[in-house]
């Protein structure tokens, strides 16, 4: 077990079966069942009880509990407006029905309603395009057929990227409005029986959600970088970059079925048409919509619930549990199922402190508030204890919705060894193998060669998406999000029906994930707060990256090649020869030659770093063994709680200095999906070749600083040993 | 230009050159016209019109004309009613509509209704069951969900095969009846707008077709391998293996759509799911219908119309060019706008008599009958002069239907230079530059490297689904099929709709890639009639034999490796791991071990045959070059028709003997796909592994004899230039 003497293990092991004794799935369900009676969106009168009761709750659980309260700005709807006025109209219905088989679809007060917070105000007349994903490779279709969306408005589908990709690359073209719909092809009627016979989007579901540009940074639009106190410096509304410039609305596919069925022009490509019964036309028109929006552009307040169990021997080394605690409506899926298993996970760890036992290290548990307008609560606390939290947090583990399935796992790769051995002791509780046999098994049926061949089944390097992101991608803190799905489907995602009667039929019946969750989270932090010696491990961590370069310079030489394709089939004109002579084509232009970079920086650091890995690995495991490191063992643990931060750079990536991690990044054009070594990935796929040799120089300085902590924590561990 | 002297291309070309100033669109125009003025399929009365009226066309061209007539099985309905009679009551449609813009949509005298020609008589109850394409392939998923349709009816969509393949395996797993549909993801609204404001096929738009088990032996199914003269021994209906032991019927997705709709059970497959707006279920049932179909098992003359100039000096050496004249309603795309392109062919060849100019070769023009109900009257009449034509014949051209847009070329690799050379001197009507030259173009646009990189165009291997399979593949006469298609679109495919009005609107208005066709098969037909030597090259048919020899290679060494990557993860219980605990799954069961084949045989012919081919194609080009060959030109040509001939087995393919060619076949469980080396890729993909020696031994038996004959036809060669 790694960071454990073979005596401490078998010890951690004892105290890991006492805590899968004491979790309770019939205390998650009554507490979601409570949490998610009425809605907890942020600033709404259920969120602050729930809070005020989640305080009371930790306290009783024997931790000191506080609500860190932050003034964010959440606009909340005043004007929804959608009508389609040629060639016919339609007045777009915007509300999701009552239905008699959900408790809490008819709930009226506190509602809100459907919308997408950080919209601009907006009252626009004109023709509507449909975009498809409404992503940067979609509107190369749309040039490709002589198409602009300057002046129009956009349909785009959920899907593809995170939504507030879709407005903003609008914008970027021109367009002065966006309509996000729900296609059936996504999460209705194409995935499964829709609601409530089954769980997917009904007809009149919508996904609510945030549009602001995420990926320059996440928080309160209006305090990027600080802590969004009372008095903090703010920018006006006017002032935030991260603003989205046009309006926005989502809609139901039962409110888009006439404005798409009323278009014309190109028919759509093939992997743009959803599973509408019509042929998908792109436009524009002579569908004509007007779309009027207007916003309460408030400061409210956003309320963390803090619970702080201080560690026996090492108390300045903090533990950080979290999981979100405010959903669109009701929030039962997403947060609630992670939050409530974040709780029977405290209430154990509290229980496990009755008889006398308490954590070596701190362990801090957090229910963030206003993550879904956009990892507001965590962010701000992030920024605002940002120095301490740099100082003492060796972890920070996050949940969010959880599922019945499989086990998924994604964050530091330092990391990666620590999940594995956690997932080899948590039992599944649909087969009674361990949840790392089950998913060894799923990647194995679907073909993945490595999951039969390799060690350590594969985490996922971080995107965004969750509250994950200020601790890994902004401090430098190891992280890791944990979940568990696959099976449970469903299109009830940030609409009316994530209640307590669509999770306990089609979410995870019975709880039985919400256990096998405490119990693989809870591991977790006991783990990292009882190890001797930080339970990281470099060699999975150094394979990884150098996979990542891998993949980096694989992409440089496909793009290359790529480019000299299209450049010849360019200037032979192969492509309007290709083309349909009837139907409006603009043939695409050359591209500049990719030129060769310089890997070398890169590489050389990461064949440094793999050359040392395993022997580092090997010293670290010797030292615990022995247990010889003495009270070094604090100062070894001061350079390995450093070591992620090690990977980041104080400057930030081009153009969103708030996302300082070398290794990880959202990227700029997906949103939520991971861009690995994003400095140099994402300037060679944005083809802007001048920034690569800089990036480069510092990736392999963030890579040589860990190799100098690691040669550093070598040195203090063979000093020991000797 | 292959097989003519510098002088004697220079004349070729002249009269290529008077044949492209002859062809008139007007004609095909006005022919279509009348032809599919009224129905055309076999046994209808207009279909015995036109046969007339072709045989005065041909004569008043200078030809000797004839209808050539044998007596085949056709049956057409009598009762056909489906009705489902659980949950709910519907009653099928079974009637395609009138509509106002198809002015022969609502023909009703001799109108032959939707069915599906050599479905078994029978009246059968059952509950549903819908195997998506219905192909071996959906079988397994349908036992991985412990489903089997014994006694039961399926619902299969067209496509994915040839439908014949559909009932046949459905009753080879024990269903008592098919429904055939067309989902409108396949041909209908998820493709572009439908019938009438655009081509696709409309609600209520059905396709017939024929359903006898054809990769066994297509024509009629009571004459295996004899012509079907009025004299000829005949199965009865109850003896003829081919003819579909259970009933089947086609209808349109209106009438699926109530079906489909009222299915429970599993959710189906991503790959299964169409375009209604419904979620696919997979039954059984609770939807239980009644299906009904009885027919008229009548013999029924099928005319074939044969016109023949004759040669000049080679008389007994045949071009022999058809294309097919009967169609299941109006059969305007399908097969009549490749039927006026070959009689403009044909009247343009005896336009150019009239001035003197003879054809060196005998050309033979035949329209042949009931292609649809099964290649009926070309495979007749070649199987009843089967001994003649494997004699004269020196080159089957066949076209079927055409549209707009690109080159669709296939047939016999000896040939590929020759389509290469042909398709460089036909100008594309829509963009001015060659035929060749714009296929080559999408094909680089596409991806296809060897578009860029490879002199020849590749032409594609024929497997089956119109008449040139009785000459190549069971005469073992060298073949082309020829069309143009890819910008027409459309969903018309045997239905009502396929009508005048169609085709001109969206199949090929003006008729341009009609010419563009005649122009094409005109220069075939002419150059073959006319070559000094016969235009056959070796290079090619080598090398691609070799690629499909690599192909066959590697389908056993990946066969072998997923064979033991699936008893691995069926020994280790990793199926039943990764599958959903709450649903139906019976794992799969270990697979016999894929033993290592000897390919030596194959591979040292591929590997002699091209070391030889280089060297036989230098040989025969001088030696048309210098002229030198004098009267033993005659003696040489006799050898090269001789050449494809040498690639068939007199005994056939396992279990199929009726095909004899050694490198292509039609799947058997894919009906009109290729299958290439099909006697060691079928018994490699089937797993009847005991069948891959002696097969081996065939295949190298036939290249072994292809060698000697080229060896033969060099010492001739050289004994004439030396």
């Amino acid at each position: 077990m790694l960071g454990f003497t073979a005596e401490g293990a078998a010890g951690q092991r004892a105290l890991e079966a006492r805590l899968d004794q004491i979790v309770r799935a019939e205390n998650m369900d009554e507490w979601m069942r409570y949490i998610v009676s009425k809605p907890i969106y942020t600033g709404s009168p259920h969120n602050k009880e729930t809070a005020d009761w989640m305080v009371e709750q930790f306290r009783s659980w024997g931790f000191e509990a506080r609500l860190d309260e932050y003034q964010v700005l959440f606009p909340t709807p005043r004007v929804r407006e959608l009508e389609m006025i040629a060639p016919t109209r339609y007045t777009a219905r915007l509300r999701e029905p009552t239905l008699p088989e959900d408790a809490t679809s008819g709930i009226e007060q506190d509602r809100l309603p459907t919308f997408n917070a950080y919209s601009a105000d907006g009252d626009v007349t004109g023709e509507l395009v449909y975009v498809n994903y409404g992503i940067p490779g979609d509107y190369e279709e749309l040039e490709r057929r002589g198409i602009s969306v300057e002046g129009k408005i956009v349909i785009a589908r959920y899907g593809g990227s995170w939504r507030g990709i879709k407005p903003k690359v609008a914008a970027e073209h021109g367009a002065i409005g966006t309509i996000l719909y729900s296609d059936p092809r996504d999460d209705g009627y194409f995935q499964g029986d829709v609601y409530p016979e089954g769980p997917y989007r009904m007809e009149h579901g919508v996904q609510r959600g945030a549009v602001q540009d995420m990926p320059q940074y996440p928080g309160d639009p209006l305090t990027p970088g600080v802590g969004a106190t009372a008095d903090a410096e703010r920018y006006t509304v006017e002032e935030s970059p991260t603003i989205m410039k046009i309006p926005v609305l989502p809609i139901s596919y039962a409110d888009a079925l006439p404005l798409l069925s009323a278009m014309q022009g190109p028919v759509a490509p093939q992997e743009w048409r959803g599973a509408l019964p019509i042929t998908y036309h792109i436009g524009p028109g002579p569908a004509r919509v007007r779309l009027h929006v207007e916003f309460n552009w408030d400061l409210t307040p956003a309320y963390n619930v803090v619970a702080v169990m201080r560690g026996s021997e090492f108390p300045d080394e903090w533990v950080v549990r979290g999981n979100h605690r405010d959903g669109w409506a009701m929030g039962a899926a997403d947060p609630i199922s992670g939050m409530v298993a974040l709780m029977e996970e405290a209430r154990a760890v509290g229980e496990l402190t009755r008889t006398g036992w308490r954590p070596r290290r701190t362990i801090v548990y957090a229910g963030w508030d206003a993550e879904e307008p956009g990892l507001l609560g965590s962010t701000e606390w992030a920024e605002h204890r940002g120095t301490e939290l740099q100082e003492k947090a060796v972890l920070y583990l996050n949940t969010d919705g959880n599922g019945r399935g499989f086990l998924g796992a994604g964050g530091s790769h330092t990391l990666e060894r620590f999940v594995n051995e956690v997932a080899k002791e948590v039992t599944d509780p649909q087969t009674g193998v361990s949840i790392w046999e089950r998913t060894r098994a799923r990647r194995a049926v679907a073909g993945d060669a490595e999951a039969l061949a390799r060690a350590d089944l594969r985490i996922a390097p971080l995107g965004s998406g969750s509250d994950y992101t200020p601790f890994l991608q902004h401090l430098g803190i190891a992280s890791l999000n944990i979940s568990f799905g696959g099976e449970s489907g469903g299109g009830s995602y940030h609409s009316q029906f994530d209640s307590y009667d669509h999770y306990t039929r089609f979410g995870d019946p019975g709880f039985r994930y919400g256990v096998a969750l405490a119990q693989t989270t809870g591991r977790m932090t006991l783990r990292f707060a009882q190890a001797d010696v930080l339970p990281l491990q470099i060699g999975n961590y150094a394979e990884t990256v150098g996979g990542y370069l891998d993949e980096v310079e694989s992409l440089a030489d496909d793009l290359r090649s790529s480019t000299e394709r299209l450049n010849r089939l360019v200037a032979d004109g192969s492509h309007r020869l290709a083309a349909d002579p009837t139907e409006t084509f603009v043939p695409p232009t050359a591209e500049g030659a990719v030129p060769y970079f310089n890997f070398s920086p890169v590489r050389n650091a990461v064949s440094r770093l793999e050359a040392v890995a395993g022997d580092v690995d090997r010293d670290f495991a010797r030292a615990v063994a022995d247990g010889s490191l003495g009270t070094r063992v604090a100062e070894l643990n001061g350079i390995l709680q450093q070591l992620e931060q090690a990977m980041t750079d104080t400057d930030g990536l081009p153009g969103r200095p708030w996302f300082r991690h070398t290794i990880y990044a959202p990227g700029f054009y997906t949103g939520y999906g991971v861009k690995t070594l994003p400095g140099i990935r994402e300037a060679i796929e944005q083809r802007e070749f001048h920034l690569v040799d800089a990036q480069m120089t510092r990736i392999a300085a963030a890579l040589e600083r860990v190799i100098a902590m690691l040669a550093e924590a070598r040195a203090l561990v063979a000093g020991t040993v000797s």
